[in-house]
């Protein structure tokens, strides 16, 4: 990754937040402190911080004698921050030997492993100063003093990477979150340290924004969301990251494919179906048996073979050309299949819809000669525009992941083509004047690719579709096709998802739409309610009628008051509420409220149908 | 299974063909003889065989001295049955005890490893003589013997179950058919016996249809056909049972299974979607871990859990009901899901589509009260009698399957809940007089169940749908209800396939239709076909015509002589050809071929839209 002026501004952050916590709690030993997104943390070991009284601090009581920070003591600390800001005027490096930081981090054990590590890998080790100018440390006495400290300000080691200067801070622009509990180098076997996270922007403004951004994405939290609108359960007995969807769910997933299968087959693409197991023998020949860490452990079948779940579906659909002779006459050859994959992601990275490790990807293999690159990607771009413009995302960019030219070593295929296809995945999206940044050096081995990066309703970026070249695969399963000359020649593969995968997308999707899906979606379109036990056989007339209009009705007969119905559609967020009181029999009408416009007065029957058709075609927010 | 007397006679035969295998190769050893399914079989070890002159026979030559025969030896060993035939005038019972049976078995392993084990289940033994009246052997004389052999006649261990009156076989009615190896006792750690095959029915008619039965069955194989109409096909690398469809398989798939989804949704069946995989811990609870011998082994998480591939639903479906609290106002409540399962099918028992290891069942568990029973199994025999008569599947009958009444102790539930439902599920296919027979005993352990046979248009009988009452599981997963006393109660679960397996239903299907599919199923309804190149763009444009039309519309613009095309296109068995010449495109016309009705003549293309949209409609053959 390239270092980011951003990154920059959480990196410094991270210093500050060490030279806060050492001066409130002096012994604590500081581990690492990195820019994340969006901010910034430190992990701190404060097992040997001293008791002093005036630390002993927030709601929780000391555990052992150890001390012990909470949530409460964050403000202390960001005050602190703030208050040493003031004397911070420089960013100095000052290169030492491993010697001379082993000396200086007599005692850190978790900074001494770092020295140690990049001593053996012969990297150059440096030291960062953060305060006054006037103290920066004379390096002569850094060598001669064991434990050094600077007298003013603040030195760690790191690699560097900081502000150019400290003015850039805007004390008002960071915020200690929250603390969690982490690992020492992620591993279960190391002591766990204190970790305490930070956002930071370059200014109050968009620290604010982001806060508000992360106050409403709580309250559309697809979790939630998903259980207050019976959408989707994750059981226990089941296991983690496998959600199981009740109807209403069921109900989504197939909107959202179905309208996915439509767009595609319109524009010729052919579904096929693949089963969800195979020999290891097919990742052998694909690689993936070697390379791919998400894969399922074998089932191991007695003297037969070894069997894997599938984590990805490009072998399968690599066979199904390999089993048939081609002509350049049928390429492009476009299969699709929307189908579930299994990915062992570790328990603890999961989460909702968006980390799980069953996740159905709207799949597509193109099969194409090199001629037909520009003109296939063209389509898949109108498929991927055509689609978010429905779904309402309307603000994205584009990464154009293409070779690291120095180094030609590290791709294969031909070169010809990487150069000719990198040219024409930048000239399409240049075409269509959509923003665009080129990744160096971010091209997979096998060929360049496309990623989409699209903003949801409250700002929130999500890398959704991507297509992706590959001249390795077709290799490894020696695809072929008789040219026009006769000769045999290799096809190239167009890798390409729209949504990447239907459950990631249904929990943005309902995050997006903060579970109000529009009419075209909503898993219940219309709440029939009667008014009271009198209307209740009109009211199941009316919902039939409209179940024949092939809309998504759902009938509350229930003895309860028509206040309390109401309340109970709106909060399923339900698009419609056809209410049938006494007048409404008599007349064969509705009366109608929308949602988020209220009340529309009453209305026939028909008129009502025709209303809620025309709103479900209009496909819109 | 209770005997029937077909198989009485298949049986008796199994003794002729052993008779006469003695009699052409004597010194061969007979293993065991049963009736099987339209016929019989012996296993036989010839190698002891004695090589005379006269019995070299055969193309086939010696493998180191052992006797081996072909096919080609059939007709031979056929005569010599019809031969003995006219001299057997009775099966005669002889009862031995076990040292009396091992003697005259001396030297043959087979018969004596039979004999030590009935023995040891302390079960009886007995011989049967057929033969001359006259020739019946005393009982003495068996027990002076070694190796013993009737003067005439043929006598062989056996448990009965022969023909009352050997003028019940007709010497025309049977036909030995084939040859096969077979490890004695199905085990690939004993020796091979060489197996013979036979058909055998009352009357040389019978036998006579059921040849043409298999002629015609085999020209309609549905492995062939998905071949040639380019429907599936089976990787070596993916392995065997897991089929790949190509899009004109993945068409039929979806119709089928859309089809389903159709009038079950109609009918307020509501879809949910599951994971193909599950820890194991859910199969502890449904008692699969322990029973279920197809499971697929598991995966083994490290630090995790053992995770399967779920060989079934009905524990998903389960969870889903359990993860919500549920009122009786809720109830029935109808969940369905078009969803594949993964059974570990023995290697050698699979046959393309109809045995498969990979699964899609249309399956649905109704959660009911025991009051619902009735009305929600005639939902589903409703649904199946429409499904079925749409494929044109004519003549069904049922098996009601129920308790032995008279072990109570195997059956878990309530007995009254037990006594009603059988009455109501007989009761339901008498009101609607179909055929039916009572299967007593055969019911499973958790409840009495519905098994729907059909035949096909050649009159092979196929078990398809079935519909099956549950009480176990309701138990093991601990579901409830709040019933309207505000007590908590058990669910009754209802399963249903109408189906039973996508896989298996198509390759009937392509069977039942030698591939030839009615317009509404067929994957490419029109074949448009240009007279030459002068009209290729006019039929293009046919072609999407018709595709806007959503008529499912192949182009060929091939460099080729019409009279080919239109033979590719029926050889595809294509039910529409549209053909397009210099005549056509000037007057906006299409000439038009009907499979089965042949050429249609010219026609606009809105008036054939309309013909072949009609068509679609009908569902008819």
């Amino acid at each position: 990754m390239v270092a980011q002026p951003l990154e920059h501004l959480r990196h410094s952050l991270a210093h500050l937040l060490g030279a806060a916590v050492l001066d409130l709690y002096p012994g604590s030993k500081l581990a690492i402190g990195p820019a994340i997104e969006d901010g910034f943390y430190y992990d701190i070991d404060f097992s040997s911080a001293e008791l002093r009284g005036q630390t002993r601090i927030g709601t929780q009581t000391y555990a052992d004698q150890k001390m012990v920070i909470s949530d409460s003591d964050l403000p202390k600390i960001e005050k602190k921050m703030r208050e040493i800001l003031k004397s911070w005027e420089v960013f100095e490096k000052i290169d030492v030997t491993p010697d001379e930081a082993r000396k200086i981090y007599n005692g850190n054990q978790y900074k001494t492993e770092l020295i140690n590590e990049l001593e053996k890998n012969k990297q150059p080790i440096t030291l960062y100063y953060s305060g006054p100018e006037t103290s920066i440390p004379a390096k002569k006495s850094l060598l001669q003093a064991t434990s050094y400290k600077p007298q003013a300000g603040f030195l760690d080691l790191c690699r560097g990477g900081h502000v150019e200067d400290v003015k850039e801070i805007d004390p008002e622009g960071f915020k200690l979150t929250h603390i969690a509990g982490a690992y020492w180098r992620g591993s279960e076997k190391n002591p766990m340290l204190t970790r305490i996270y930070g956002l930071a922007f370059y200014a109050k403004e968009e620290l604010d924004a982001h806060l508000r951004m992360l106050e409403e994405a709580k309250k559309r939290d697809h979790r939630k969301l998903g259980k207050e609108l019976g959408l989707f359960t994750i059981a226990e007995e089941v296991g983690p990251g496998l959600p199981l969807f009740y109807p209403k769910g069921a109900i989504l997933r197939r909107l959202v494919e179905n309208f996915i299968t439509e767009i595609q087959e319109k524009r010729g693409y052919m579904p096929i179906w693949i089963p969800h197991v195979t020999k290891g023998e097919l990742y052998k020949i694909s690689g993936h048996l070697e390379k791919y860490d998400a894969l399922y452990p074998p089932m191991r079948l007695p003297d037969e073979a070894d069997y894997y779940i599938k984590p990805m579906n490009c072998p399968h659909f690599m066979m199904l050309y390999k089993s048939l002779p081609h002509s350049y006459r049928e390429l492009p050859i476009r299969y699709v299949c929307t189908t579930t994959n299994y990915r062992y992601e570790k328990s603890g990275e999961l989460s909702g819809l968006t980390r799980v490790r069953s996740l159905t990807q709207d799949d597509c293999h193109v099969f194409a000669t090199s001629e037909q690159i520009e003109k296939e990607v063209g389509l898949m771009l109108d498929m991927i525009e055509e689609t978010y413009k429905v779904f309402g995302f309307n603000d994205f960019h584009v990464r154009v992941s293409i070779r690291d030219i120095k180094t030609p070593e590290k791709y294969i295929g031909d070169s010809d083509v990487w150069e000719k296809s990198e040219k024409i995945l930048e000239g399409l999206i240049k075409n269509r004047n959509w923003k665009y940044d080129i990744g160096e050096g971010e091209a997979a081995f096998y060929g360049p690719k496309l990623d989409f990066i699209f903003k949801d309703v409250i700002g929130r970026p999500w890398q959704l579709s991507t297509v992706q070249l590959d001249m390795n695969l077709p290799q490894r399963f020696g695809l072929e096709y008789v040219d026009t000359d006769g000769t045999k020649k290799q096809p190239v593969v167009i890798h390409r998802a729209i949504l990447g995968s239907t459950e990631r997308f249904l929990g943005i999707l309902i995050e997006h739409y903060a579970g109000a899906f529009p009419v075209w979606l909503a898993p219940v379109q219309v709440a029939v309610l009667s008014v009271s036990d009198k209307q209740s056989e009109a009211a199941r007339a009316v919902e039939q009628r409209l179940k024949n209009a092939s809309i998504r009705a759902e009938l509350n007969n229930e003895n309860e008051t028509l206040g309390k119905k109401i309340r109970g559609a709106e909060l399923q967020k339900i698009p419609y509420l056809a209410v049938i009181g006494e007048k409404e029999v008599v007349s064969d009408m509705v009366a109608v409220r929308q949602r988020g416009k209220g009340d529309l007065g009453q209305m026939s029957v028909e008129s009502f149908i025709a209303e809620v058709t025309q709103e479900e075609k209009a496909k819109s927010l």
